[in-house]
């Protein structure tokens, strides 16, 4: 068991944040980068509750080309901000409707939005690949026109690199959740048995993930058969049987940060088609994982995964229409950027957190995935999770 | 302890919410409606996962003014979307940056966009208050210009008289988690005492709602003092000691439906100002009760309830800068529409889920929430909650 990471980060980390991005919207041109989802704001801000799953109220943070980031945000979330490192924290009596922080914000955005070549001003939102903006559409749509000239330009990049390369204290982070996570599979023997239904096993698994350290399981899927495809599935009263495969795969969560990954098991038996999957499965984890090294990219790793994959049977076909790639970013979410796909391209640097996620269709209407979570160091992966067993465990 | 509800919804239930959605879009003549956020796609589809944490794919469903509701998702949610009611499901191997769904929503609006009256078409799409639009804006911005002439028109209206009004099995499911979490919060003395770190208590009472039969807990804020004023706060590792408040305040799930309440007890003893900011919130609440009636409007709770605030100390002053409202509607969402402001004016009827949710602050930095959760029925309310004590209740 890992020793239990400090909570939170220093300012400094949030200093370092901010000037990476700042390097970043003085290279583009950007006045202000404009971020509003819980992962960026957090990320920015240290800012950290639960409270996002109300969609009642919006919340903006402007990070201005110098200087500290400016809060824009509902009057109750002011205590807990005010408690971050940001000074400047301007809040409205939300919800209300008639003006639900257009105006705070566009006039903060007005503050920011002259400091640099272009005298319209240019502001950064991210809105590619992986974001959406959490605001009403129609607020957005009259914010455009409030602040125009000013425009919102692109800024997925800037959040995308910033976030994609950990800081040795987010590592740590997933590390200590993976670190409880693999314990609790390991102990999965002593917590299942054939007779519980799914829905049992769930709840007798969350529970373990909590006993273990984890502040909280938001991600938690599974199924239970002799096979399945459905690998986002919420638990049936199904029971568990002699032969059937069972699958979890959890994002569990240590202050703020996840891990990813899964395990399938059998009870008492397994057939010899499903061994077959798994230890391929396993063996083009394997692959990716002599693939991960700084310079190669996510398209390296796809690669390594999808030629044994491929030599695993009936799997190559099926494998772009189904999950859509072998692995991902994880770290503040439990998928983020990159994906590890065909074209996908991206460069590997140390500090990044992966996960290798091959998966392959091994008779009609059954699937077999399987996933560990790593960080690129200098010479090659560090494991986060611990690896599998390379045969598929029989419980019972 | 209630009866176990049954899991999920006869098809009649989706049949019915899909009939008063069409009868709206027709009313408002409107071709057809997106909605891409998760309870909007779970309310019409019964599509029920917590991939939604994911934010690498957008989803989609279509629904057009007549016919079934058409899913227009990523490849790896077909297995669980072919098992609800729908069936038309489109999917494309999500992720694919270059064309993330677009075309294949795109066509599908067109195949749907000219059946009423205006020939360029018309599609609803939720654009309001409490909405976001859940997929990359460059991606939003490409699907306005591709579907040109036809435009995307507000469909909040639809969206918040459909899931305002709660359907008998949709009350169960609410009824049934505030059962579990009433029997939690009476239980607290057994589960918490003073050397305890906040952190050791959220997870005691975490673990206690999964063993009374939440599914799972994401919303849990909460801290303990001898006062404070952030009620969204993650726990910290401060010890419980004699004198202290502590409140919990949950949104725990069953079958997708949430609880949102919250409750205070003091450790040992309780000064006079606690009790009495208590007392005050307690009877503003049972003020509240009285008002609930269907014909009254949710402004009609808010004076009720702010009448009684204001005769509790210097707590109306600071109401209007803080929580922004006393209470909202409840269900699928830990807070939904409607709220209950001085203006927001909504109509109580019967089926309606709401919060009824008075604070006020009782001294610098100290705040005082109270919270309950009720149908509203022909004669008035039912709680769902089990009423809190009428006074500050102290553990140990």
């Amino acid at each position: 068991m890992s020793v239990v990471p400090d909570r939170g980060f220093p300012v400094e980390e949030f200093e370092s944040r901010t000037k990476r991005a700042q390097q970043m919207l003085a290279e583009r041109r950007l006045d202000a980068m404009l971020v509003c989802t819980e992962p960026e704001v957090r990320y920015l801000t240290g800012f950290h509750t639960p409270f996002w799953q109300s969609p009642t109220r919006p919340w903006f943070v402007v990070l201005p080309v110098d200087g500290k980031p400016i809060a824009v945000i509902p009057a109750i979330g002011a205590s807990s901000m005010t408690a971050t490192w940001i000074d400047d924290v301007r809040t409205w009596p939300a919800p209300r409707p008639v003006d639900d922080g257009l105006e705070l914000l566009a006039d903060t955005l007005a503050e920011v939005a002259d400091r640099l070549v272009d005298p319209s001003g240019r502001i950064g939102l991210p809105m590619g690949h992986e974001t959406h903006v959490r605001m009403p559409l129609s607020d957005l749509d009259a914010l455009r026109d409030r602040i125009a000239p000013t425009v919102f330009v692109d800024a997925t990049d800037v959040v995308r690199s910033l976030r994609m390369v950990k800081s040795p204290r987010e590592v740590q982070k997933v590390a200590h959740i993976c670190d409880v996570v693999s314990g609790a599979f390991e102990g999965l023997g002593d917590l299942l048995s054939t007779g519980m239904t799914e829905r049992e096993a769930f709840a007798a698994f969350r529970i373990d993930l909590l006993r273990r350290g984890a502040d909280d399981v938001p991600y938690l899927v599974g199924a239970s058969g002799p096979g399945f495809d459905d690998i986002i599935r919420q638990p049936s009263d199904r029971e568990i049987r002699t032969g059937d495969l069972l699958m979890f795969d959890t994002g569990s969560i240590f202050d703020g940060y996840s891990s990813d990954f899964d395990r399938y098991v059998a009870f008492g038996q397994a057939d010899d088609d499903a061994r077959r999957a798994y230890e391929t499965v396993w063996a083009a984890t394997e692959a990716g994982l002599t693939a991960v090294l700084p310079g190669a990219t996510t398209s390296d790793l796809w690669r390594a995964m999808a030629e044994v994959l491929d030599g695993g049977g009936p799997a190559s076909g099926s494998l772009g229409n189904s999950v859509g790639r072998l692995g991902h970013g994880l770290g503040m979410q439990v998928t983020e950027w990159p994906s590890n796909t065909a074209d996908d391209g991206t460069m590997l640097v140390e500090g990044m957190v992966m996960t290798l996620e091959p998966s392959l269709t091994w008779a009609p209407g059954r699937m077999m995935v399987h996933e560990e979570n790593l960080v690129v160091r200098a010479d090659g992966p560090e494991l986060l999770s611990r690896r599998a067993p390379a045969e598929l465990p029989i419980l019972g």
